[in-house]
């Protein structure tokens, strides 16, 4: 049995590579954490045990366990795990979003009863028996589909994030508010999805090749409507049928919303109802008095459809802090619209100094990726951030970056780099820094 | 705007490419479906819209739809994908195993509502407060963990299969039984588990170099019991304590369990309490009396820890049947305990000739691996298959040469090429062919 690597590897892994701590990306996979010892992960390690003896025989291993189940549920214990609600406006329980506690979770997939929810007019209860999906418009042979006919066709599966626009949009406000990481940036979740490619249906339709736009409607009291280019519905746009293995969840669209990797949320209809092929875009009333980004002067950004480069520090957080001076790891999720993130880049010290993290694998294009850094905190007050950058080369503002280049009028579209001000007590605040 | 590809590649592309009518495995991604007009997907397509008007508006989008919750729940009209409960013998609630329903599931993740379960004596409902771990035995520093002290340990994250070593068991019976294919094959399933790498844990403890063995006891009343190779423990072995994205379920060993990826299921214990490090395995009843695969010479064999290369085909099969001739894709899974699935082979006339399947990225290690291939099927009787090859380069056998190999004795450990018959109405049953 050999754990570890040879002394002098030992050596060149535990000198920091940025200031105030933080360690190779490669420290927890190479390295072991012995060498730090009692000093080391002193502040979350385990207690000795005197003698060998196992603890106690616990009570639940004196009676029989409880039977199987058809449709499992979590344990009682995490039952404060759950979305935070908030409301567009009080009495509107149809309209708001609710946020994913990204604080909780650990991993690149976030589970179907977690998912960020955005409705514009509440979560219709279709029987798929009589949903329908038209595909009409500059078409050869206008189509009316039945779920189940839909469910008989050719699919793919992506590991794909989905990202409200109006995620982090409190980030905009003056003073930082003090909240969780999920309540601020949880309108971000990643699942595998499953469904039908549109190129199939809109060649079986006999779609115009002149026409370069198409209108997508929901089956929502909000009829929720947006314009999506042509181009991206014949390269990887489908129409999802499965979330992470099982069918739709209602808040998440059953039976039928379109898909479209990378594109803001609000782009990837739910319900999925009407696909009307046009020459120009619709200008819905989601495309023009919302979704667009007010910029300083007045003036409204259309139409801009990925979401841009981010990643933000989950542990530690607000909330999830630290248990004094000692070996942590700082882990994360980043994701881009524009393809793979290429490189996660972390700071102990608010920035003046940054090491590259771990990219947990697999690093999926349009996907959350999971990072992972060892820190050695020295127990005195520290800011923590996180930058990404993908494979475009985008990469993640600095807050006043963002909102010098765009003003403060916005409410979409923030991508900017978050910092975490660890106090000397290791509670995690939010700060602009 | 351009759909599909030259009619010059048209032509090759819908050639059979194994008797039967199974088509290329790129046809959905490269080839249309319109060429194959009223006569291809006819069975399963979309009815003609007389003028361009959407349907009627339904009901659900004349009223405000529902709020959002906290931890959401499948459509009521998916009450039926349940997993199937079998206990193990009248009256033992807590004994026995629940599969997945795999026929009703698309892409590579398994919901966790859905995971398959196995118990020994029940779900125990464990307080993660007062839960323990020990590491002890051939160690320098026995240690007890808490929950919390783990959950704050460096992690890694691997989307992995976990297979019941007597998945598929009933296919050793003499007559093929009339099952749906989760009923017979669905004791296995797929997530992203996160937690932290056991070899950490061992080097803080001190293991014993020359300690070769490790023991893994459950926190359940039947005290499940296995010993583990320390070369499995410290190359990919972790403790489990996120099963996509959430917290474990009860169900799969809340708080924490071993995880052993590619390692039959019964080895991954759950709710772990107790690894003790030893010079030689202990013989558990675990190993003896149970998991050991009985030969039809008397003997068994032990310690037969990887699940061997294997595949399914869930699409159709019975109970998901087909509507009449026309072009269809099959789809199914794949997997093996070896490491990455390199092909997977589908055969429309009951293994004359075989066609390669695409595989759905990302195509993992000891992951489920999705495959699917076009098949224009001309409503006679046909008998479909799947093979799958990995990377060590084992091919999926047969079920005589299983039967001859080991006879019918074992339960453990099936893997043999599964046959379906697609009758002339469509209806799928399971044969031995």
């Amino acid at each position: 049995m050999s754990i570890g690597p040879s002394p002098s590897q030992n050596r060149s892994l535990v000198e920091p590579v940025a200031g105030n701590g933080l360690l190779d990306r490669r420290f927890f996979l190479k390295q072991g954490i012995a060498l730090f010892g009692a000093s080391g992960l002193a502040a979350v390690s385990a207690t000795p045990a005197n003698g060998a003896d196992p603890p106690r025989m616990p009570p639940w291993m004196q009676i029989p366990g409880a039977g199987m189940s058809g449709y499992g549920s979590p344990a009682k214990y995490e039952s404060k795990v759950m979305r935070t609600l908030i409301q567009s406006k009080p009495g509107t329980t149809g309209s708001g979003a609710s946020r994913t506690p990204i604080e909780a979770l650990d991993g690149m997939i976030t589970p179907n009863s977690l998912h960020f929810e955005r409705h514009h007019s509440g979560v219709p209860d279709i029987d798929p028996d009589t949903h329908r999906l038209l595909i009409h418009g500059l078409v050869k042979r206008p189509l009316i589909f039945t779920v189940e006919a839909l469910l008989r066709y050719p699919m793919v599966s992506r590991i794909c994030f989905l990202e409200c626009s109006g995620n982090s949009l409190i980030m905009y406000s003056p003073t930082p508010p003090a909240l969780t990481c999920g309540q601020m940036h949880g309108m971000v979740s990643c699942s595998e999805w499953t469904g039908v490619p549109l190129r199939l249906l809109l060649e079986e339709a006999g779609a115009d090749p002149k026409a370069s736009w198409l209108l997508a409607e929901g089956a929502d009291a909000a009829a929720m409507s947006r314009s999506v280019p042509m181009a991206k519905a014949l390269d990887d746009a489908f129409l999802a049928l499965y979330q992470n293995g099982e069918r739709l969840r209602p808040e998440n669209g059953y039976p039928v919303r379109l898909f479209l990797p990378g594109y803001e949320g609000n782009m990837n209809v739910k319900w999925l109802r009407r696909l009307k092929v046009t020459p120009t875009p619709i200008m819905t009333k989601d495309e023009t008095s919302r979704y667009t980004d007010l910029q300083a002067d007045g003036k409204s950004l259309m139409f801009t459809y990925p979401m841009d480069v981010k990643s933000v520090i989950t542990r530690p957080s607000p909330g999830v802090a630290l248990r004094g001076p000692g070996l942590y790891e700082v882990s994360g999720i980043a994701w881009s619209g524009n393809g793979t993130i290429k490189q996660v880049d972390v700071s102990a010290d608010g920035g003046q100094t940054w090491a590259a993290a771990a990219l947990a694998d697999p690093v999926l294009p349009r996907a959350l990726t999971r990072f992972r850094i060892a820190w050695n905190w020295n127990g005195a007050p520290a800011v923590l951030k996180s930058r990404a950058t993908d494979e475009s080369g985008a990469v993640q503002p600095a807050r006043d970056a963002l909102v010098s280049a765009h003003g403060t009028n916005a409410i979409f579209h923030y991508n900017a780099i978050q910092a975490w001000q660890v106090e000397t007590t290791g509670e995690v605040k939010n700060v602009y820094a």
